[in-house]
């Protein structure tokens, strides 16, 4: 399998999405149907009232397209992108109909696993950007990532 | 508004998913496709040879249908469920087509903001089982709760 092995990743180094991908109110509602069924991502004048104040992305909306836009970024482990799992993650401000979000990534730590000689842990800041610039969400995740050999 | 207030919340309360929701792979593979296209995702030939040894839903899959038996809980605060953010995240399995998830959650810490004297912020530990009652996911979220008066 081609691509990138623990061996080859470092702390400092960082990626961005190739592109950016729209929010559609559209989108909103429908992912909302799917696995947020709450009034402030689905009804503009329910979600006037709320505290979002308007229509707002569900955050694992939000989530999701983020991980779109890290597998389609120049960040290639050998084996995929794998989380263990998260450190943290904020949502520092709502996802607007008509936001266009794009990622930037930056590798924190890299480590041996213990337990596993075969593979590794690397750390990633992710933070997911509007079109202004703005972060509405910041992570840092765990990824597995296989060592060479 | 009806629902629950920053004062009707305490440690040590628990909520559980009313039912249950099946993980199918035609799911797995349609989240996937939209948010999460890496092989071990959509292709059973080509996930059975990658780490995940078969094909297995993307972790933010599972953190979306998470979130849709949260909403269908019991857990009704007023304004809504609101998510400042996650502490921490692990998805300790994977999860296979046909697995039925349901969740687990329990309140651990109630606190009023500093800075909004309306609102405050509890702390909740969310499990998120199999069929077999192994965990495929936990997370300790922060939840906005409006304040009474």
């Amino acid at each position: 399998m081609s691509g990138m092995y623990l061996e080859d990743f470092a702390p400092g180094q960082t990626y961005r999405s190739s592109g950016s991908i729209r929010i559609g109110a559209d989108r909103i509602r429908a992912f909302a149907s799917e696995f947020d069924p709450q009034p402030f991502h689905l009804d503009e004048e329910a979600a006037r009232l709320s505290v979002f104040g308007g229509l707002a992305a569900s955050g694992w909306h939000t989530a999701a397209v983020t991980m779109r836009l890290f597998v389609e970024s120049g960040f290639r482990p050998a084996g995929g992108i794998v989380g263990a799992g998260l450190d943290e993650l904020r949502w520092p401000l709502p996802v607007r109909p008509g936001d266009e979000l794009h990622i930037e990534a930056e590798v924190l730590d890299v480590r041996a696993s213990k337990s596993r000689p075969s593979q590794g842990l690397i750390k990633v800041r992710m933070t997911t950007c509007n079109q202004k610039g703005e972060a509405v969400q910041i992570f840092v995740g765990n990824l597995v990532v296989p060592r060479r050999g």
